[in-house]
């Protein structure tokens, strides 16, 4: 192992050989995605710190890591404070850092892992940006993981739903209408979505980091290790689909020449843009032609996501179930809790992996909203606290991702929690039962769930819901619910979460979160255009504890009788029979 | 009097004699407002169409007039069809027109009454765009009316509530900020506001249409003929306003030479953004800086609008107790109703005018969203049915806009509009209840108005709320409450409307309407933010015999007999005596 110290000699001996006075190093790697593999966590290798989003700058004689609001502890614990300064990101951004320690210098950058519109950000800040051709880290990263190599496999068509040949059909079909000859899916979920392949090289998100180029034509070329595709994968991807080494991208960029080709600039690497313009084509900036189709589960998919969440619930209520004996005896801890739940979700048919690390918090924890259990902060669970529980899986028939907060017992809870979690239920209530017209986006619902907290003066840092994939990323846009999400109109098939909350910092947190699906509505006497609704896909009861009854209208408290009486009649049955008592009761009307 | 067809045909005439082949023409004139004076008329001189949105495209052998889904009637009905085709502005668009059928043709238009934008739209259509030097409407239309010529007068610091010299440096310290040494101010509304302005260049605006340029010291050129400042006026300017002719507006920006200056590219005609290009000037496209310290009433506004508004609820008051006795008797006409609500206005104390021409709908007329009662169109109010007031006036210190829907019996109601009425109320209290952090906007509140129409399938054409000037335009940016409003963050001091609406065609229309301040809410034990909350300014008791009661819940109906309880202590005091009595009913809990 080196020392923090010695990798950042090492970098700077390197960047000195390559030209430069200085670095700019953000977290994503190639893909721009919100994971990485292990080979591409060069931020977490040469500062220390883990979390999911960071950049650092290297000068010559400073080095400044900017983390956000979520990570700014995390961030104090995991790095040398003799080697980094640690700066909020926000509140002290690295365009007013180079402004003011580095003007003049040339600060050397990876095109591979920054967008243009975020270089942007960074360029008008008086340092000079140059392009390296080689990622430096790499360079001194003596003992860096190998790149994924496992083998891509196909996604039955009994769980897309679709057949690659007619996605390609229909994605072709946007780039003629529009004009353009090919479009860059730099995004590793298009491609999975539009070949309908899958891999392991991401432990949470069954993704295969590869990118493709789609013309006009529906014709596809992956780029790809041929070892990473077998027969039974070239059978699938046919005719359509040519298999390309990874290192022939730039050179089917330069065959682009003279072409209109579609580029998404949230999701593109600078480097791929320069070289289409040096190659003499005209990038079209617009919408990856794969994200909203992606976003629009089909049928199969459709019923895929109501399977895939049958048995979740299972696993979740028998965790539940557990839970309430286990919880007042004290002998539990965060970690054992959500290995528990993890072990419950392996014995469910078509399980892959968790959809992302649970979130098990409990008192305090609970009020750290990204917080991760680890062996030095793991706790006991205690009696008489607020339990936080997030957390989800890959089923190859859909993804899933359910939060409840419980209450341990054997104690009631005090007043203040069993008020904000009822605030909290009552703004979930609203945005599941809320019906909309055609039109309506995910930006215009979010008052909807903050509203019962805002009353009180409350409100919650986070948004109230991210789009989930069919056994792709358990983020996924381009919809959102909150206020910053792009006013994207909902559509039918587009899955949702819906996970307001309340945070007591160094108290207790709270959130309860549902997936939920969009569908046509039925039609009401009199209407003149189209309605959608919800259809609510994720089944656990709430916590009966923490419900103060009589803070619920007429109309909460019948959605909430119906919602358990669903509940125990879909997934009572399939429950081993121990359990069944239990949901009985938690499903009780209130 | 000449005939369209005559005027169409010196239109071609003069289109030769420039040398193009066609005219684009649009409703709007030099300042692109949502009013124009007579001389600006142009649109409906050229083509008899009366509408406040249009645009015609003059070909040699076709002409076209595009209007939007309000208008389409009333274009069909003021055109005559062998002269003029109609289309729908948003189905058939303009440019798809250009593209078929005037393609290779040189189209002329006039570079003051589009923006950049605008153009840019039309642009892209296969024709090329001539910019001409004169509007060749101008030419042909021998008998148009003069320019507006009337004095321009202080708005004195009573009502106006900062100084012109206060709001100049303000303003200049946002260019200082931008690193801009001036902004043009295309928006009359701007040059109002900054320089505490009012005139009567329109019949339901208090504005001067006129120009003016902002210089980072503060110092401003107020391009407005000598004739039309007095002596009082020019002493109420001071020494930091110069004032010029307006035909010196071109010289001024040409010696911007060189300069950064900023732009409104929303309110700005492109013959502006061209000039300073050609001048050497670096346009720096942003936001009018006047915009939103405008929409942000301070103290003096906010209370000149609360009084505004009494005066206001007074005559409507006894407009509604005058229309209880009338209504039954079917004497009445929707013109002479609003005739009367006018003329009760008229008797309070600094009335200046309607703020727009009074929406006076009975019946069926109702639900047509922007009716407008003309002797053609004008029908007697009858016994049992529902009739839709939407007016306002323009007081010296503040500006209002109300709109009720009344049961003019002496029977029952159908239980169909009892319940819609109810359900636009429901919507129309929850919007003007909530409680807010700040950074909330517009397009965020719009649901909490819909929500409980959206129940029953049903919804409504139109935006939520605008916002409203003091002693200005009754829509004023840049807040909204609507979907497609920008997402402004609200701010203590603005005022907007909340008007949730149903309209079922040909049958009837229901619109409630209040103003509401946005103003700091009181703090809440545990909060951790600043929340905010509306005042609401409006005060006329709702139709009773419209609300079902049952279908309120128990915060609804509270919060509605506080409101009546409050405009009973406040207004009757100052009614006439016979009226009280009315009020006192009509403000009785439910």
């Amino acid at each position: 192992m080196t020392s923090p110290a010695s990798r950042l000699g090492a970098l700077r001996a390197e960047l000195a050989r390559q030209g430069v006075d200085g670095f700019l190093l953000p977290r994503s790697d190639e893909f721009l995605g919100e994971y990485v593999p292990p080979a591409a966590e060069r931020l977490a290798w040469l500062t220390g710190f883990t979390g999911s989003a960071g950049l650092a700058l290297v000068l010559p004689e400073t080095a400044v890591l900017f983390v956000d609001g979520r990570y700014t502890d995390q961030a104090a614990a995991e790095t040398d404070p003799a080697l980094w300064q640690r700066r909020h990101i926000i509140e002290q951004p690295p365009a007013d850092a180079i402004r003011a320690e580095a003007a003049g210098l040339r600060l050397g950058y990876d095109p591979w892992v920054h967008t243009e519109a975020s270089l942007e950000k960074l360029s008008a800040a008086g340092a000079e940006l140059v392009p390296l051709a080689t990622n430096p880290v790499d360079a001194v990263w003596r003992d860096r993981p190998p790149p994924p190599a496992a083998p891509a496999a196909p996604h039955p068509l009994r769980f897309a739903g679709l057949s690659p040949a007619a996605k390609r059909e229909a994605a072709a079909k946007i780039l003629q209408e529009a004009g353009e000859v090919a479009a860059v899916l730099a995004d590793p979920h298009s491609v999975a979505w539009l070949l309908n392949i899958r891999g392991a090289d991401l432990p949470h998100t069954p993704l295969v980091l590869a990118r493709a180029l789609l013309r006009d034509d529906g014709g596809v070329e992956l780029f790809l290790d041929a070892g990473r595709a077998d027969e039974a994968l070239r059978a699938h991807l046919g005719n359509g689909v040519a298999l390309r080494p990874p290192d022939a991208f730039g050179a089917a960029l330069d065959a682009l020449s003279g072409a209109r080709v579609r580029l998404d600039a949230d999701v593109t690497p600078a480097w791929i843009a320069r070289r289409l313009r040096t190659a003499g084509a005209e990038p079209a900036f617009g919408e990856d032609p794969c994200r909203l189709p992606r976003a629009c589960k089909n049928p199969v998919e459709q019923d895929g996501a109501r399977a895939a969440h049958r048995r979740d619930a299972v696993a979740l209520i028998r965790f539940l179930a557990w839970f309430v004996e286990a919880a007042p005896r004290g002998t539990e801890t965060e970690i054992s809790a959500a290995a528990r739940l993890r072990a419950l979700r392996a014995e469910g048919d078509l399980f892959v992996a968790e959809s992302f690390p649970a979130i098990s918090g409990a008192g305090e924890h609970g009020a750290v909203v990204h917080y991760r259990a680890t062996p030095a902060t793991d706790r006991p669970i205690r009696p008489d606290e607020a339990y936080l529980i997030d957390s989800g899986a890959q089923y190859r028939d859909g993804t899933t991702d359910v939060t409840r907060t419980l209450w341990t017992g054997p104690g009631a809870p005090p007043a203040e929690i069993a008020a904000r979690y009822t605030a909290v239920l009552r703004g979930h209530v609203a945005l599941a039962t809320v019906r909309f017209p055609e039109g309506v986006a995910g930006p215009h619902l979010d008052a909807l769930a903050r509203r019962p907290l805002w009353d009180d003066g409350l409100d919650y840092d986070h948004g109230t819901g991210h789009g989930i994939g069919s056994f792709l990323s358990v983020h996924e846009g381009p919809a959102g619910i909150s206020r910053t999400a792009k006013a994207i109109a909902l559509r039918p098939g587009m899955i949702l979460s819906d996970e307001p909350g309340f945070y007591r910092t160094g108290a207790y947190g709270i959130r309860i979160e549902n997936l939920l699906m969009v569908r046509p509505a039925e039609e009401r006497p009199g209407s003149t255009r189209r309605f959608l609704r919800f259809e609510t896909l994720t089944m656990a009861p709430y916590e009966r504890r923490l419900i103060l009854v009589d803070k619920l209208t007429p109309a909460e408290r019948g959605w909430i009788d119906a919602y358990h009486a669903r509940v125990a009649a879909e997934i009572g049955p399939l429950l081993p029979r121990n359990d069944t008592f239990w949901l009985k009761e938690a499903c009780a009307p209130l």
